[in-house]
């Protein structure tokens, strides 16, 4: 059996056309092992031929299954499609099947835009009902979108002490890129300013993952612990640990404990000398106590 | 070199950690070509050792990149995400390479949740504006979701014409069901029961694809068509091609085609003695003579 794919048309709409040459079988089931990208997606091609469908009559079914989905539902369209499925009994006459070779059309779906439009919506402000002056900037929101994205927000806006003059809320001790950031975050899932290597975005990661914590932004949380841990070094590490204790973020905690009890006599030399530490030294002696235990363990 | 990984960890918040075997090179770059699952998608893992950085100085970095990423940002994290960045010089002293052997700890963020908040909006009724009486059911929402997803609600809404008393709006020529489901798209880019394949489902389809022209959400239009192409057969091929049709759905309207002009002159004469191929032929001449041209192009 052999495969071959094209794509027609493109844009919103577009069609996957799947050739199998081959099909000469007539009784016994048949899977075809092969893969193919689908949608930016890996997916492998499988063909039952002829199936037992569960009303009763065989078919014919050709499925695309999403790779690697360890999760449930982790692909948008779900982690199989069926291409075709047809009564094994009118393949032939159906013109599906000629020469012994089976065509299949596919319409692709586009991919979602959730995302996409609600963060237009942000940027629109159509129906913003709640205004937040951030340190003599000022942004627009919907109070619903807010609420189904942090149980701080929901508390705020829908709770039993609801503000009665909820319209406008200031926000105090908050940078506006930081909020801005965290606004977009709530609209669109994704703060694609996180990827950048750049140090000034390990500071707006440090930010906002107070913010998260703040607003109980709970993915946030983790997307800032895992960008941070990139910028664990000698220089950062003390602060960075602190800033891990303090917000609760375990899994940035694991890593800078690591990066300073873990390494060399010359690493924590070169940490112990930094502000950092001093202000660890100073402020949490549990720390220090932890990083006794961590480091005496590695010497074993 | 060799390679070997760990989950640890679950729920919201776990790690991945990635122990390499065999780094002791330490001129040119290497490059890793190894798959692992990482939060459910495949990856190949690079490493780029060391590795000139913008700033100057040389890096060790561990990247995960995803796999067969045809368009841009398919994946919710991006679709390269660096999970170790380290000075080339600190390497050592680090910690990170110990007796030859690199491990990293890779904190894996939970995949994106903006559909589930909306979903649980939807139906907490939080904060809904706006009421839908469809057929003696009640449907509660929220003005600036709905505008933020369909053009048509964006001008009922927001636009110049916008209704006065616009809290209650009655919808005409809708089953609840079907009402039901688009709200459900409408907040979640999702209609789980599309992915079922009884024939209640391709009624469902059949519907929907009604309401999503009628309010413009053109990735719902396309998710139907996709599901009614999976539903052609002798019984519903005509009145598939009249609805295909009649909404502009030109993928679903090829595929009727192909189906009726393109198979058997069996499946022809089963086609043409069903009422939906009456209807056609009493309705719509234009596409009969289409039907006439598609058949002759196949003889020839």
């Amino acid at each position: 059996m052999n495969l071959s794919r094209t794509h027609l048309g493109d844009g919103a709409c577009s069609t996957l056309r799947l050739k199998i040459d081959g099909c000469n079988h007539t009784g016994a089931m048949t899977t075809l092992g092969c893969r193919c990208e689908v949608d930016g997606y890996e997916w492998e091609i499988c063909l039952f031929y002829p199936w037992r469908f569960f009303s009763g009559d065989h078919r014919i079914a050709l499925t695309l299954v999403f790779l690697s989905d360890a999760g449930a539902n982790r692909h948008p369209s779900g982690s199989s499609a069926i291409v075709a499925l047809l009564r094994a009994a009118e393949a032939r006459s159906s013109g599906y099947i000629k020469n012994e070779s089976m065509t299949v059309e596919y319409i692709l779906v586009p991919s979602p835009n959730l995302p996409k439009h609600l963060g237009e919506l942000l940027e629109s402000k159509v129906g913003a009902d709640v205004t937040f002056p951030v340190s003599g900037k000022s942004f627009a929101a919907h109070k619903n979108v807010l609420a189904a994205r942090s149980p701080v927000f929901m508390a705020e806006f829908f709770g039993e002490m609801q503000e009665k003059s909820s319209g406008r809320v200031k926000i105090r001790g908050m940078e506006p890129s930081v909020f801005g950031a965290m606004l977009r975050f709530i609209y669109t899932d994704a703060v694609p300013e996180l990827d950048r290597m750049e140090t000034a975005t390990a500071n707006l990661a440090q930010h906002l993952v107070v913010a998260a914590d703040r607003y109980q932004l709970d993915r946030l949380k983790v997307l800032c612990e895992q960008r941070l841990a990139f910028a664990i070094d000698t220089s950062t590490a003390a602060t960075m640990l602190a800033l891990a204790e303090q917000q609760g973020c375990s899994q940035l905690k694991v890593k800078c404990m690591e990066f300073i009890a873990g390494g060399s006599c010359e690493n924590l030399d070169t940490v112990m000398k930094t502000e950092g530490f001093k202000d660890l030294m100073a402020n949490s002696t549990t720390m220090m106590a932890e990083l006794l235990v961590a480091a005496h363990g590695r010497k074993k």
